[in-house]
C-alpha cells in the first residue's frame, strides 16, 4: 500500500525534476564546472552566511563522507564517532578502506558530547603506538532521529578547539533537522560551528546528491573526489538540483512537510499507547509495535524496517516520512493499526 | 557557438529523461534493488546473450573502474593498460590509492595486443619481488577513437586465457564503438570474449550510469560497490535510464548518429587538407590544425579540447560528437574551418 | 636499578647471540629461502605435528598482524577483537592502513568466547552495508597476562566453523602462555585449533622476530609480505634464531623462568596486601598499589609501565618479567615495596 | 665456490656484531627511544653536519622506502622515479600499496636529470584529473651501479625546487656510492641537496637497517613507523650497528673495500674482452657473457643473478662485491673466467 522505508523510496520533487527538464538542452562544461554549480554554490555561500566557504557537490553520502574525511586526515588519524553513527555502521568500512580507524563510543540518543568525545580521547595515549582522534563525525538528524541544539554543538566546537580536533557534520537529514521543532540552529550557525557540514539532497527531494561545505579550506579537495571516482561528468545536474531546492525555500518546506507527518504518525501512535524508545522530533519514527501488529501491517502492504527485536512478542519499527509522504498514507496507517 | 569538448555536454536524450518523468512518483526500494534494475538487467542478459551474466549500475566509468578492478584483483596483483588507458592516466591514480600498481606499454593506436601484454609480463619474474599482472585493462572505443576488431579481441581473450588474466574492457564509449564503421564485434561477443564490461550512459544519452556486464563471477560484488560509495541510494535511477536506452535499441541509434556526424567532420576537415594522426572510425576526432585556425574557430565560439602541441605552429585538437549533436553545429564548423 | 617495562628491555638470550655469531661467515641466499630457515620451519612443523603447515618468519609483531590478517580478508571483510586486542589499541591503525574494520567486544578478562564473537555477529546483518566479520583476533597470553586453556580455544574453534571465519592467534608471548600453570594446550593443538598463529620471538629470548605457522593456506603470503616491506633481506638471522630457540627447548625453558619470577612477584605482592584486578598466570602482573608507593619505587629506580589510574591514591602497574630477569631483582623489588 | 649474488650474503662485520654482543645485556627503553639510537643519530647530524636533521632507523629497504615516500604525499600525489629504480620494480607495488602511483621515466644510466623530471611533470595537466608528481625519487648507487656527481644533484634539486618538488634519495648502496671513483658527493652535500636520503645499512656490514635522514620536517613520522609495522621493538639494535659502522670510520672502510674488489673484478674481466653495458664505478657491475662461460663459472660453484639475456649466445649477469668478498674470492672468478 505505502512504504514508510525510507525518505528516497520514490524520484525528485516536481519542480526539481522540472529544473533538470529546462536545462535539459543547455551544453555546459562538465564536471561541476558550470554554471549551475556555481550558482547553487553561491546560493549555498549566501544561505549560510559564509563567503569564503568552498562548496562542493558530490553524488551520494557514504561517497561525500569517505572523500572528505579522508581529505581531511593524515594516515594515522582517526575519527570519533557515536556507536551509530552512520560511518561506523552502515558504509561497509567505507573509512577503513581508505585507511582510518574510526573509534566508537555509545551515546544514549545518538548524539556525541564533550564528554564522550573526551572519553574517547582519554582512551589514547599520544604516542606513536596509537592512532591520533582527530575527526569529530555527527550527523544531524542522528540515525535514530535526534536533533543537535545550538548549544549542544557549540560545545562541541569548544571541544574540538581546545583538543584541536575537526568537526564534520553529515547532513544527510539536515533539512529534517533544521526543521524539526526544538531545533534552534541555522545554516549560518553550522558554517561557524562546524569545519565541514553536508546539506543532504538524497533523502528530501532531490533524485541525488550532498553538498558539501567547507569552512576550513581543503585546497586539493577535487582531487581525492576524482580519485575516488566521486566527480559527476554531468556535474550541472548536483547545481541544477541544488539551485531548484535552496534558492526560494523549497528545500526546507519539503522537510517541514516530512516533519509534520512524522510527528502526526508519532503522537497518534502514542496515543494508541505504543512507546517509542528515542524522543526523535524529525522524520524517523521508532515506535515498539506488538508482534502481531507488525504483521498485520506487512500483510495490508506497509513497508517499513524493523530497527530491532526488542523481546519476544514485541519489535521496534523505524517509520520514515518524507516529502513525498501523502498525508492520507499517515492517516490510513494510525487507521489501520487502532485495529491491529 | 557549439562545444564539441565532449559527449556529455548536455543533460539526457528526451526518451530517457520521459522516463525518469514518468516513474517518478513510484515507490520503490533502494540501492538498485528496485524492479527497474531488474528489468534493465533482464534487457542486458537477453541482448548479451548471457543469462547467467551478473549486472550492477554504477554512476561514472572512474567509478565502475575502481570498484571493479580493485574486485578483480589480490593487493599484490597489477592492471595491464596502454600508456594512454583511462585508468593509467586520467583518474587521478584512483587504481593505485586502492592499493594496485597499473603496469602500462606503449600503443601505438592505443590497444593492447597479445604482443604488448606479454611484453609487460616478460617484464615480470614472478617471484615476490614484484607484483603478479593480472588484469587486462582495454576499452573500446579507446581514448583516442580507435576500435577493436572481433579478431583482435579473440586474440586477446586467448592471451589472457593462456596467462591466466582477466579481461576487462571499459565500455565508456561502447555504443559509439559497436556501431562505428568496420566494427564486427556484438553484445553477445563481448559477454563471450571479456570477463567483465561496461557499456556507457554518461557520454550516450543518459544523465549519468555505467553498466557493468559481469560473466566471471564476483560473488561480493556489492560489498565492494558499498565500501566505495558507488551505491546510488535510488539506484532506480539507473535501471530506468538503461531500460529507456536499451529495450527498443535508442542505444544504438544515438551512437549510430554521434559516429555519422564525426565521420562527416572528418571527411570535410580531411577534404580541406588537415592531416589526422590516428585514424578514428568514432565519435572522437583528432585533426591537427594551423594554431591560427584553432584561435579563429575559439574565437567563433567553437569549443573542444586541445589535446596536444605538434609543434610551433600546429595543435592536434580534438572534437567530439554526441547523441545531442545537431547537424547544423558539424556543418557550420566545416564551413567557418573552411574560411580559417 | 631494574626495568620491569617489557620483556624486551636486553638484545638476545646468549645461545641466540652465539648462533649468529657462529654462522655470521657462511653466506647464504637471502629473503629467508636459505637452510637456517628451512631448518627452523622444518622444527616448527615438527613441533607442532603440522607436516603440511606453512611457516614465515617475520620481523615483528604488528607487522606479522597486519600482513597476515590482510591476506586472509577481503577487502569489505573485517576482524573481531576483544576491545583490549594489541591489533585494536597498541598498533597505531595498523589493520585499518590495510583497509579492514576492527570490530571490538568488551572482554572482561581480554580474552575472546563464542558467545562475545556471535554477539559480534549480531550487530552486522549480513547484507553489503555492513561488513562482513571474518577473522577472529586473539592472542595468548593475552593483553593483561591471561590465558586460553584448551576447551576454550576448541570452543572458538567450533564457533568460527559454524560460522566460517578465520581463527587467528597472536602469540607474541605464546611462550609464557604455553608454559603457565593451568596452561593445558601445546603446538599441535594451535596448529589443528587455528587457521594461522604466530611464535614471538621478540619477548623470548630473540633479538627480533615472530614464526608464523599457516595451517589454511595463503598461496601468496610472501608477495603479501614483499609489499609490506616485511621480507628481510638476511632472512636467515630469523632461522638461525628459532632454530637456536626452539630445537632443544630452550624456548620453553625462558619462557618458564619468566612465568616463575612473575609468580613470585605476584605472590609476594598479594602477601603484602596488594589486590591483582586480573588474575594473570604468566609474565605479566597488574598489582594496584598505593601512588606513593608507586614513587617510591620508581625513586629507588625500578622501571614499570603504569596500567591505568584506579582512584585518586592507587594506580594499577604492570611488571613484566623475562628469560633475562635475574631472581635478585624480583626479590629486591619485593623487599623494596615492602618497605614503601 | 663463492656467490656474488648480492651484498648481503653473509651476517654482519665482525665489529658490528662485537657492539651487539657488548652490549646485550644492558637494558634499556624499546622502540628506538634507547641511548644507543640517540649516540647514532647525533653521529649521523654531526657527519652530515645537519643539526637539526631528524633520523630514524628502520629495519629494510622497502620499508623506509614505503613508510617515507606516504609519509611526504597526499593520497592524490605520485612519484616520478627510473623505470630501473628499485620502487618501481622490485617492491611488489609497495608503494602502489599505500596508495600512490609511480609515474616511470626510461633513463639509460638508471639516473634522473631535470630533463627526466620535467618530461614526466609535462605528461600530467595539473588538474584534478590526474594525479600530482610531487617527489622524486633517485637511488645512489643506482639499481645499475651508476652514481651522481654533486652537479647532478645539485641540478635536481633546483629542478625540484622549482617545481615544488621533495627529493627523496635511497642509499641502500650509499657507501659504494660515496667511496666510488668519481664520486664528489658528501653527506653534508646529501643533507644540503635532498629532503630526505637513507643511509643503508644491510649491504654495507649491519645485520640489517636503513637510517633515515629527514632534513625536511615530517612531525609524525614515527606514527607512519608504527601504522606500517616498522618500530621495531628492540630499536637499539639499529642504533648500535650505525654508531659501530659510522662513529670511526667503518662504514666507507667496508665499501671501499666492496668497490676496490669489484673494479678489479670489472678490469680483469674486460682485459679478457667482455664488455659492460653499463659503466659502473661501484659494487655492482654487469658484464655480458657467452652463455658457454656463463654456465661453465655456475658449474664451477659460483653464484651471481641473471640480469638479462642479450642475444641468443649472450647474457648480461651481475656480480656484486661486498665488505665481506675476500681477494681470493674475485682472483679465482677472474681465473676460472680466463679459462673459459
Amino acid at each position: 500500500m505505502y512504504s514508510f522505508r525510507n525518505d528516497y523510496s520514490e524520484g525528485a520533487h516536481p519542480q526539481v525534476l522540472q529544473a533538470l527538464t529546462d536545462t535539459n538542452a543547455v551544453q555546459t562544461v562538465g564536471y561541476g564546472m558550470d554554471p549551475y554549480c556555481q550558482a547553487a554554490a553561491d546560493t549555498i555561500r549566501r544561505l549560510c552566511a559564509a563567503p569564503d566557504a568552498d562548496v562542493h557537490f558530490l553524488v551520494g553520502g557514504t561517497q561525500v563522507n569517505l572523500v572528505t574525511i579522508d581529505a581531511f586526515l593524515q594516515s594515522y588519524e582517526a575519527v570519533i564517532a557515536a556507536q551509530t553513527g552512520h560511518v561506523s555502521t552502515h558504509e561497509t568500512g567505507a573509512i577503513e578502506a581508505t585507511g582510518h580507524k574510526v573509534c566508537t563510543v555509545e551515546s544514549p540518543d545518538g548524539k556525541l558530547t564533550p564528554a564522550l568525545v573526551e572519553s574517547v580521547l582519554a582512551q589514547h595515549n599520544g604516542t606513536e603506538h596509537m592512532v591520533l582522534p582527530r575527526l569529530v563525525y555527527i550527523s544531524d538528524t542522528t540515525e535514530i532521529g535526534t536533533i543537535y541544539t545550538k548549544a549542544e554543538l557549540t560545545a562541541l566546537r569548544r571541544c574540538c578547539d581546545v583538543h584541536g580536533l575537526v568537526l564534520y557534520l553529515d547532513g544527510a537529514r539536515l533539512g529534517s533537522a533544521l526543521t524539526a521543532p526544538g531545533n534552534d540552529l541555522t545554516l549560518p550557525d553550522l558554517a561557524a560551528l562546524t569545519d565541514a557540514f553536508t546539506i543532504g539532497g538524497t533523502k528530501n527531494g532531490a533524485l541525488f546528491g550532498e553538498a558539501l561545505v567547507l569552512t576550513r579550506p581543503l585546497p586539493h579537495y577535487r582531487w581525492h573526489m576524482k580519485q575516488r571516482g566521486a566527480v559527476l561528468a554531468k556535474g550541472r545536474l548536483l547545481g541544477i538540483q541544488f539551485q531548484a531546492l535552496l534558492e526560494d525555500g523549497l528545500y526546507f518546506d519539503l522537510a517541514r512537510h516530512a516533519n509534520q507527518l512524522a510527528l502526526r504518525l508519532r503522537d497518534g501512535i502514542a496515543a494508541l499507547g505504543y512507546p517509542f524508545p528515542v524522543d526523535s522530533p524529525s522524520n524517523q519514527q521508532f515506535p515498539v509495535l506488538p508482534n502481531a501488529a507488525v504483521q498485520k501491517l506487512q500483510e495490508l502492504g506497509y513497508e517499513f524496517e524493523i530497527d530491532h527485536v526488542v523481546d519476544a512478542d514485541h519489535t521496534c519499527i523505524r517509520l520514515v516520512t518524507s516529502w513525498a509522504t501523502p498525508e492520507s498514507a499517515m492517516e490510513s496507517f494510525l487507521r489501520d493499526l487502532a485495529t491491529c
